[in-house]
């Protein structure tokens, strides 16, 4: 018997898994596919290396959105192209830190934002899996990362800290700041009350110079898989 | 006797160094300044390190907008400080690609783009200098450079190209593509009539994941200082 901390764990992990299934459900054969990052969107990857490798589903093309997944990918030798091979995905499949009513996404806290928000523009549809956890009734319930570029960054970090209650450079345990797949560093920003109107705040940090890109992912998912106690609940965009 | 370009050249680099001697006027010590990069820049800088050599002027800290804007600063015994030091600059003097008649510019033919326009926000006031063949009635009469990331830089340029007569990745003359003082590519827009609405395509490239920033500068320059055959003009924007 592991401790509390641990049982929270696999039951998670088994709210993660049941999404990701449910996912896997919506993979076609032929289908282009934008294989997401994080933890949950790793069953999925593991699920559907499986299917191939077992010939339920076949002529899959997965564009990765992260480093770590490529690896993930080529170890169960999903085939992968460009986005300008591939020009349009049928489907991209994450994860979210945070899902609101609207199907409005912040994501991000595996530090792979820039390449899913690339890679997902260019899906038709964006299938998010999660388990309950993950649902707000608000954004920004937890930190908002947001890509800057290491020139002048504490300069961008302080200005980013007058469109919050606060903003950090996101450091490592060892005190170096993190650096992104694209050589960037990563800043973290808290709201007390939660984010009172997400487009204003996207619309701000899109126009900032030094901003490379932000973890709001808004009007973008068309699908939520959400696992929990109660089973799985499938939310869709209003279109 | 050099060429008819050589002398051409030789003309234009006399306009440049006036539009940079009239610049250092607008200097006074004791001034945080944003350096800009490029050739008429350089006349700048070498006026002001001239100036504070010689005691004309003392107590000025500067931040510059590339290494080789800083190199050359620091050559000249320049004190450079962060923009987070300094916060707010009271001035910035860069040279641009065009200048139209409301003082919208392009910019970033230098390659140093994100880093100016980093640098120029900070500024109270942004003095343009440059010779006459930099004017024009409407803005894209030459290429529009654009800051890309790295990864799916092809599907970049293809998106890019929705928004242009022409778009192309910005390649060096032995085919490789050209690399940012941040770790970008750089990519060139054309427009066979110049530019409609410049902030409306400025909007649509700050919005884009993968888009790290543009060389419209709109709403930034307080003066331009334009030199030429019948001496030098000074544009100042509408308020």
């Amino acid at each position: 018997f592991g401790d509390k901390r641990d049982m929270t764990q696999n039951i998670e992990n088994q709210y993660k898994q049941q999404a990701a299934r449910l996912a896997l459900e919506r993979v076609k054969s032929g289908m282009r596919l934008g294989l997401g990052t994080g933890s949950t969107t790793a069953f999925f990857v593991d699920l559907l290396g499986q299917a191939l490798q077992n010939g339920e589903l076949h002529g899959i093309v997965g564009a990765p959105t992260s480093e770590r997944t490529r690896r993930q990918a080529e170890k169960w030798g999903i085939p992968l192209a460009s986005l300008d091979e591939l020009q349009t995905l049928d489907l991209a499949v994450d994860g979210a830190d945070e899902i609101d009513p609207q199907l409005d996404l912040i994501k991000g806290l595996g530090k792979a934002l820039l390449r899913e928000k690339i890679v997902e523009i260019h899906a038709q549809r964006f299938v998010v899996i999660a388990d309950e956890s993950k649902l707000v009734r608000r954004l920004g319930a937890g930190p908002l990362p947001v890509e800057i570029v290491q020139f002048e960054a504490p300069a961008h970090v302080r200005w980013l800290g007058g469109l919050a209650d606060r903003a950090e450079l996101w450091r490592a345990e060892d005190g170096s700041p993190f650096i992104t797949d694209n050589g960037n560093f990563l800043a973290r920003l808290w709201f007390e009350t939660g984010i009172a109107d997400p487009y204003a705040l996207a619309n701000a940090l899109a126009q900032r110079p030094g901003i490379v890109e932000h973890g709001l992912f808004l009007g973008m998912a068309t699908e939520a898989l959400v696992a929990g106690a109660d089973g799985i609940r499938t939310l869709r965009a209003k279109a």
